[in-house]
């Protein structure tokens, strides 16, 4: 059975994630750190790892595209997961038993107005993730506590779901990568994620656009990243979907005339954007 | 004296950010949330507001770009503050009496090197900020915790800095935005924060950065946000810097000809980057 690496515990949308590409049929690895991630992949101890990238309220994960390059790893695969919120009690535990809230802060802040409305000043306690929050209430059988976090960890631990879709974007979602650390060549990809530094001067990343524009590439992400010590230049994560890998390969032929440098994290084929039902 | 709103306590880094651009004379207002540093700053009850926006290791604050879009504020100013860590003990405490560290989630990453290096797998404990961390760390008198946080909190919090400079990355820094409420013109402004859409066409973004490279305007960010609910349209967040403001004026005349819509957040003058020297 394939083993992937994931950060946080089980139950957590890591595992939500690992799970809706790869199906029930593979072991998931719990890592405390995403540098963990990468080094049980590096290792060759896990077959894969599934990483958060970018939240759609809180942003790009700098930090994790980073990692990727220390680690030379490669993007298999993308997944896109909408983020659903649940209030879980001890089973038994009624809604005006609860003093305290705990999840991670970024889960809190997503479910603020439903706690404002709520609860009011309720304590809240961050904890480091939202089914690490979770495993914890259900171990510690806290009669005065609710957690916030998604369905699987509910399931996992044992406990009782008061109230379902408790976030306040019921359009968030997170991407995840699918990374390996083989670059194996995917079949019929239609995306890619790369990364180029552009010199400094005037329109040249708009020179680099046009390329891609003229060859009917699709931006779909486009991000810049000051460069230390660098105070005039800049790196930029481009994510691109093309209908032909004939008119890609043309473009970035093209592109690396014009940037001076230019790494490609990954051709793969581009996941499902389509939110969930409920 | 002017009133200004940050988010968390007294002796945090956005106190850092506010102070240096400032001074000592202004009352710092504490807020819980950056939601409510707005809801001050829109009511009329603070003079200014400063808020991070981007941190070159964590990345930007997408949710703070929508909260400024939410509360109609304008950018009146920039600060960048490097971030240096240090390790804080109450009076007294030995290296080898530490048994746990408390700070802010995303500050004892920064610092995870220094913490595998000299205290292996000790227990760390997240707190909500670093100046919180080191608050409760003097009034609770803890014999066998440090916290990690930044100089002005071991003064405030009368704690003893054991170790300056703990943080992995000696570059990082983080930029703080100066908000207002009221849109006053700016003499002499050499930098603006703009957002807008494109239509949905091959090359579309790389027309209106071709707009901006023909007058002689350096982009100093962009990041694409998704807009959600529309699958293949995005929002862009763009910083650009010019020698002329004759220049600017041109180049938004000539982009609001190729953008679907255009919010100017702010014209200002830009902050110097220049990292403090330790």
């Amino acid at each position: 059975m394939k083993k992937i690496s994931i950060q946080g515990i089980k139950g957590s949308f890591h595992e939500d994630a690992a799970r809706k590409y790869f199906g029930e049929d593979v072991e998931i690895v719990e890592c405390r750190t995403f540098r963990k991630v990468c080094e049980l992949l590096d290792r060759d101890e896990v077959d894969g790892a599934v990483m958060a990238i970018e939240n759609s309220i809180a942003g790009s994960l700098l930090a994790n595209y980073a990692l990727l390059q220390d680690f030379h790893l490669h993007v298999v695969g993308e997944i896109y997961l909408h983020i659903q919120m649940n209030l879980m009690v001890y089973p038994g535990v009624k809604f005006e038993d609860i003093q305290e809230i705990h999840s991670h802060p970024i889960a809190l802040r997503q479910c603020s107005e439903y706690i404002d409305q709520h609860f009011g000043e309720i304590e809240l306690q961050e904890k480091s993730d939202t089914a690490g929050a979770a495993q914890e209430l259900a171990r510690e059988k806290y009669k005065d506590v609710a957690a916030i976090g998604n369905q699987r960890s509910a399931e996992i631990y044992g406990l009782e779901v008061l109230e379902r879709g408790v976030e306040t974007n019921k359009k968030n979602y997170t991407r995840f990568f699918v990374l390996s650390k083989h670059n194996n060549p995917i079949a019929g990809t239609n995306k890619a994620s790369i990364s180029f530094q552009c010199g400094h001067y005037y329109g040249a990343l708009a020179k680099v656009l046009t390329i891609f524009g003229d060859n009917k590439i699709n931006l779909t992400k486009i991000q810049s990243i000051p460069i230390v010590g660098k105070p005039n230049e800049y790196s930029f994560h481009v994510d691109l979907e093309y209908d032909t890998e004939d008119n890609y390969e043309r473009a970035i032929h093209l592109v690396l005339k014009n940037v001076s440098s230019l790494a490609i994290m990954g051709e793969y084929k581009k996941g499902d954007i389509e939110l969930n039902k409920p």
